[in-house]
């Protein structure tokens, strides 16, 4: 889904709060009327503006009155910053992803005992998983998941009980616990990254000298170093537009942090 | 910042457009007024409630003309789902903070090759941040964080040439990329933990029979397996008020899902 028409929909406090209200259960007109203290031609308008989205969806029941629930999960991120502005929305990623393959700066360590298909299992099952790890850091990864395993089976066989839906009610209670625990880390290290890397941009502008797109040139001088230096690397690297490229290499060369040799670009030493 | 004022502030698509152009730099009335092709007084309007909020702010230049920029980093995270409808904002995280201490779910790796104040170190000078890992990996994180360390030297001894500014440089543009890297990896971290945690929530209503609320039951069991059981203790641990606590955990029991002896609730077994 769009950021932009995610963002318009969520300007309205109104639309918020039939979303909220439809995150708790679906929901006839009448009802959502009612509670919002709306009249529901209004409410008709919003829900109208967040079907077509595909956000929400309606229904008929048995009586034929039709009512709407939630249609589709959806995430959205956005990040306010002198150094960008940034949003970006996306639906859940499939439980099933190999989230630990896709992941070589970060190891996920969950106990996820009401599946069993946890992040460690997907790198036992998955070779590339580890391999996408670090150098050194592959074997102690390796490691790590197999505890993993071994507690987690000691936890099953712990609670095994005579009636095995109890225990698999706990087990959902404790890795709902975990989730939502993990869920505030993210979120943590997200805000921890965000500090980060506003401290390095703003280094970034002081070394430039510059009070501007220190971003573009961030990008332009990484993508220098982790590329041939060719205009064309360049270029596919930051994706972005070939003469902004050109542009932005040429004044870090003017700031003697850049020059060009046979045609490739490369750092100043 | 509250959520509901910055998604009402974002919900504007030229207010957007002004705080993308800001985050490139700071920009008088004037200039923003050319760019989106929208009335001075227009600009002005979305200036003034873009400034109450704290997000941009004004200085006057040395021919007292008045320029505005953005003054404060942002963050903001909103979940939409048939589980329950989310907004977090924040404002970043200190880069000094002990990241690793406080994500005890996961383990960030990351050669922060500028500063020598990264995970690593920070783990190094911080017993609670081990400490605070899960037992027997805490010697692994250890390891990994010596060898990063060490990586980091050797990097440092192999790009130092005779002047050292070109090599901070490129040592910018590596963490620059590795930020961006992991700030990828933590987004699509938090989709694939918004997908396992609908998942959840869907096998948690099919156990308990119900379509609604199922991210409070679940807390509710989660509160019941983690504390004595008691209704105080139930309460404190969700957070929720106390009638609807007493509302859900009789739900649960009439479901034979919970019982309570002598005050205290538990999982039927």
């Amino acid at each position: 889904m769009d950021s932009a028409v995610l963002l318009d929909l969520l300007g309205n406090e109104n639309r918020r709060r039939i979303l909220r209200l439809l995150s708790h259960k679906p929901c006839y007109v009448t009802e959502i009327s009612e509670y919002l203290g709306v009249s529901p031609k209004a409410v008709i308008d919003h829900l109208r503006k967040l079907e077509e989205t595909g956000l929400i969806e309606s229904h008929t029941d048995d009586r034929r009155r039709k009512y709407f629930h939630i249609a589709r999960d959806v995430r959205l991120e956005v990040n306010v910053s002198r150094h960008g502005f940034g949003t970006k929305s996306a639906y859940p990623a499939n439980p099933s992803l190999d989230i630990q393959g896709r992941c070589p700066h970060m190891h996920i360590d969950l106990e996820l005992r009401s599946t069993g298909d946890g992040a460690g299992d997907d790198r036992d099952t998955d070779d590339g998983a580890v391999r996408s790890g670090r150098g050194g850091h592959a074997d102690a990864d390796a490691a790590d998941a197999a505890d993993a395993a071994d507690d987690a089976e000691r936890d099953d066989r712990r609670e095994d009980g005579d009636d095995d839906r109890p225990d698999e009610l706990a087990a959902l209670a404790a890795e709902f616990d975990e989730l939502q625990d993990l869920e505030n880390e993210l979120s943590l290290a997200q805000r921890w990254v965000h500090g980060r890397m506003a401290d390095l941009l703003d280094r970034v502008n002081d070394r430039l000298g510059v009070d501007a797109d220190s971003r573009f040139y961030a990008k332009l001088l990484a993508a220098v170093t982790s590329t041939d230096g060719s205009h064309r690397a360049v270029v596919e690297e930051v994706d972005a537009d070939s003469e902004a490229v050109e542009d932005g290499l040429r004044r870090l060369a003017d700031a003697d942090l850049l020059a060009r040799e046979a045609g490739r670009w490369r750092l100043v030493e």
